[in-house]
């Protein structure tokens, strides 16, 4: 039987926890689980025992730590410097630690610098996730089929490599290597500029003194494209401050863009406004054909609400005017 | 009964047709209709035949202007002003002229220049729209529930604004009366900045060389966030072309966001990055709470996928590093 400390029990957490504890020994990579459950807030301790993604829990994280063989990390990122200064002093040689942090680069580099060379990393990052967080919102089937990023370098143990794919395996998850900065400067474009044009949408629109009106019009189009600000912010926060390099690069390919176009606009050219449109939209399409399903399950991944309508509770009709 | 002309059969005119003759004539404000459709090519005509969103084919705006008593121009918002122009000539003393376009101010202008005085204008525009165009993606309960936005003023006949209200009753729709700049100003925040940070975000992530890569990892939020350049290219550059003032206000609010964030994120300024994420979504979480349902038998407004995960069709698995 393999001992699995998780350290954290929000939504990743407790998703782990509660995909390690359901998979069926006989079939899972992993074999036999025992998951020890950890977190600063008895009260997640309490929710996370209620999903039942944990077998027990530990007081500490030196109880956690003392008799795991895989400690997971899935703590917010910035939390996780303090976390791995604290294992160092604690992990018996030939532990195996990973975490499941979004920016991977700054993660991996704390892991060098911190840990024992008795000890081996294994950076992790699944792709999953949800608007709503906390073990409330843990899914034992969040993982699957989904793609799982895992760094390793030349100097991790195979042994070790072996183990944490054994992990994703296990939580119904492909993995899928690379390196943490290659990572960070794809996660940017793909996952952290679309969380940033999110917020934008709603923090510039919602300032305005005509947000009550304009939110009565707004309907299914600012709700997609807003989707991600309602995410959590200390979460969100960290993802920000843990990938400036990838994050700048970013932001500034998109204020060239808005420059282009607000100029394109004034100029009234049509043809160049065309062109850009249509180019988005074979290249959106051409992604989406790409990804023809999504979990078992689950409806199709192009299936999107499309009619646009804002509901009318709460509408008041204007005097009309004559 | 009352003969409507439908001028321009793409989605939103095929599915007023559709709502119109769907609608039961004991019931509807309008009471009995005829249908009269119009459209320069005969492919999207025969579409909309088959669609039965027409009772009979025009087969010139001459012939279609020749018997109605209201006409309904849907065409993309550019083309309005030539239609516009060619009924000025043709539309008998009394007939009632409204459009569906997603601006107002420039079309209201061409209205009140190009129409005579004989004849009545009330600017209209549903809150309703789909990512797919064309009469085969009509659908008569496109504007259940919807807002439908209309324009009218001091110089509009009453007995007109009461039979374009009757007319949006018909199909199932809210009449919202409001003026044309407002609405152009409105709507630039809530739909077209939408729609740009949509096409901004596919534009700059899919011209990147390492896009194949980036791809295969974007998940439902690069999805979420990027549906809208899945629309009509046209119509969109329309939209665009005809709000270039509500469009640069919003277009240099958010490049003022981005260069904002851009900073707090190089100095890593955690607390201002915190406040900025918690207010949008303070902001968009009691956005969608105005907003607890869809139209009748839809999913909840809230409702969306909200597990992230790419497929794995074309995936391949890169040769791990040691």
């Amino acid at each position: 039987m393999i001992r699995i400390a998780i350290i954290g029990l929000g939504l990743i957490g407790a998703s782990l926890g509660m995909a390690l504890r359901n998979a069926d020994p006989k079939e899972s990579p992993l074999g036999a689980v025992e998951v020890i459950g950890y977190d600063r807030e008895p009260r997640v301790v309490r929710a996370a025992r209620g999903r039942l993604a944990i077998d027990r829990e530990a007081h500490s994280l030196a109880e956690a730590a003392r008799e795991a063989q895989i400690v997971i990390v899935a703590t917010p990122v910035r939390a996780i410097h303090e976390v791995l200064s604290e294992l160092a002093t604690l992990l018996p040689a030939g532990v195996i630690v990973t975490d499941v942090a979004s920016t991977k680069a700054q993660v991996c580099r704390w892991a060098a610098d911190l840990l024992p060379a008795t000890v081996s990393f294994v950076g992790g990052h699944p792709m999953a996730g949800r608007e709503r967080s906390g073990p409330e919102a843990a899914d034992p089937d969040l993982f699957r089929e989904a793609i799982y990023c895992l760094t390793a370098t030349s100097a991790t143990a195979p042994q070790a490599i072996e183990v944490v794919e054994a992990l994703v395996r296990a939580v119904g998850a492909k993995p899928y290597y690379i390196d943490p900065e290659e990572h960070d400067a794809y996660v940017a474009g793909i996952s952290h500029l679309p969380l940033l044009l999110s917020v934008g949408l709603v923090t510039t629109t919602s300032a305005t003194p005509a947000w009550k009106e304009m939110a009565a019009l707004a309907a299914t189009g600012f709700r997609d494209v807003s989707r991600l600000a309602s995410g959590d912010p200390q979460m969100q926060r960290d993802i920000l401050l843990t990938n400036p390099h990838g994050l700048a690069r970013w932001i500034d390919e998109m204020i060239r863009f808005l420059v282009t176009v607000r100029e394109q606009i004034n100029t009234g050219d049509a043809p160049a406004i065309e062109q850009m449109l249509q180019q988005a939209k074979a290249a959106r399409d051409a992604w989406l054909d790409s990804k023809p399903h999504l979990r078992p399950g689950e409806a199709d991944f192009n299936a999107m609400p499309t009619v646009e309508r804002p509901s009318l509770l709460g509408f008041r009709f204007p005097k009309r005017e004559k």
